[in-house]
């Protein structure tokens, strides 16, 4: 089981595409809503894999990538027989949140317990990673940081992992305003890639979110959740600024992503702690305290098509079942 | 009488304040719509300037600027009566377009002709510039460059001044949607310079600008509209780009903007020339054929509040009146 997790120092662009590694250090907080359960059984007779993804079979692109991902573990266990994947995600249908990060943690910690490998949460890290590279954290619960690693080859293959961030005792909720659900106009792999390849900009915002983590690393550790929220909000505008100059431009922020930040804006003027973060769509997820929670997702319903309130959560576990 | 211009490629960011200089140079086209007619007289008994805008008696910020402009005017002629201005403006009140570079404009040239300076066009686009940066493009009609200047002091003062850009025949117009006459919530001079001041992304996209205007100089000689469209708008959204990553952020994209601009996307797929540019407002200018402006009207006029359509415009120029 995992569950997924919200990046305040976004994950955008990879220097390795087939190592899944990124340019950059990113920072999350994991989440307590949308868990994946996934179970792996072993199926020596069988001539494939066979992967359901809430009850239906899943194939072509979404099942090879989880082959491929099963082909990975089953080579660094030596042991080949096929498997049965049966993942059951709780992200609500259409709404537009991203399942893999939780996905392919809760596939790496059934998929290497049952093929015997035995891991670490550094070595089940880097594992995850391989499947989609968020995924990395989402081993974690509570905040996490994702290392980008250092070198090429092996030295950058294991020197890029996840690790919890630990923070005090944080009164922060994140409430998450689905303001569409249509399909993306481009995916977010290729439009990172896109951007990497042709902004201008993209570097020079790689260096500056380099900054940003350091800044947000000490923030977190002095419990300054108005630092932690500013710091997440100018990153995330920085990625999307990176997304619109890339050529062509990409653009996620739809008018009702903008309607929603209009509001978040209006909720600091009337004095609540309210800072937004967006990833490759157009929904918006807000941090604030706890205890504001209920008043910010009141704040942002209308024109939103579903909100939710969530809560740091727990990292990947094991639970009996998951694996066999 | 001179008209606004609407630039593709931005002028945004000043390296000196007093003097009007810009970082980069920028190219704009100057618009046949919203002149304005501003008249000038001595007046050698009064004791100082009086100046009506659209019959209304100015004071203030804006009556300073203009009387500071004056006070320019009269040490280069060393002549120092008083003077009566009374200017017309033609923009639609409330339209939220800028008429700071007509303003400007107008006024450098019916001030210097009663203060019996003899100005070329040069001379007059540099003066022309000490009121407003973009002034010195409506010295020019059809296309004009503004060159940023090179070197401090007196050599930059001389050397920064705009140019007209010769094109062929361009079938061109640009269609004006106004989507929101509120005020601005931070002047665009205050945003330009805390653009400058705290983007990490700003010197970037200064390079890539300049990188564009070598690009749309080409586009416009050969007379290419698409890429004209294209590199205009990809400099329009480097520019908000870099807003966006100010500190604190500055967006004057408003959800009726992006709504703009995915009507822009969708007349392109349906194979029609249509390519946007935004300045320090919600509003959006659209470059296409003048064969298609009506039909590129239609399609953007659900949503705004009111529509133009503009063609390339004449420089400013004297009328028998506008000084004496």
């Amino acid at each position: 089981m995992a569950c997924p997790n919200i990046a305040l120092i976004k994950y955008w662009g990879k220097r390795d595409e087939r190592l899944v590694l990124p340019t950059a250090d990113s920072l999350s907080m994991t989440l307590d809503v949308f868990s994946t359960t996934t179970t792996v059984e072993l199926s020596p007779a069988a001539s494939g894999d066979q992967v359901t993804l809430n009850g239906t079979e899943m194939a072509d692109e979404p099942y090879r990538r989880v082959t491929a991902f099963l082909d990975l573990v089953r080579q660094k266990a030596g042991r080949f027989e096929a498997a049965v994947v049966d993942t059951h995600n709780t992200v609500p249908t259409g709404a537009g949140l991203a399942s893999s990060a939780s996905g392919f943690a809760a596939l790496a910690l059934a998929a290497s317990a049952v093929y015997g490998l035995k891991l670490d949460d550094t070595e089940l890290s880097r594992l995850a990673r391989r499947g989609s590279g968020s995924a990395s954290r989402s081993v974690f619960g509570g905040f996490a940081v994702w290392r980008a690693g250092q070198g090429t080859g092996d030295e950058a293959e294991s020197s890029s992992y996840a690790e919890a961030v630990p923070t005090p005792d944080l009164d922060v909720a994140m409430v998450i305003a689905v303001v569409d659900a249509g399909p993306k106009s481009v995916s977010s792999r290729a439009a990172m890639r896109r951007t990497v390849d042709t902004s201008p900009l993209y570097w020079p915002w790689v260096e500056s979110s380099r900054a940003d983590l350091v800044d947000i690393r000490a923030a977190l550790e002095r419990g300054d959740l108005t630092a932690v929220g500013e710091i997440a909000e100018r990153n995330a505008l920085g990625m999307h600024a990176t997304m619109l100059t890339a050529r062509p431009a990409v653009r996620y922020m739809s008018p009702a992503t903008l309607a929603v930040l209009d509001r978040v804006i209006q909720l600091r003027r009337d004095g609540i702690l309210a800072y937004a973060t967006m990833d490759a769509g157009p929904n918006v997820k807000v941090l604030c305290r706890s205890s504001d929670a209920q008043k910010v997702e009141r704040a942002l319903r209308e024109g939103t098509s579903q909100t939710f309130i969530a809560h740091p959560g727990p990292g990947a576990f094991l639970r009996s079942g998951d694996s066999r």
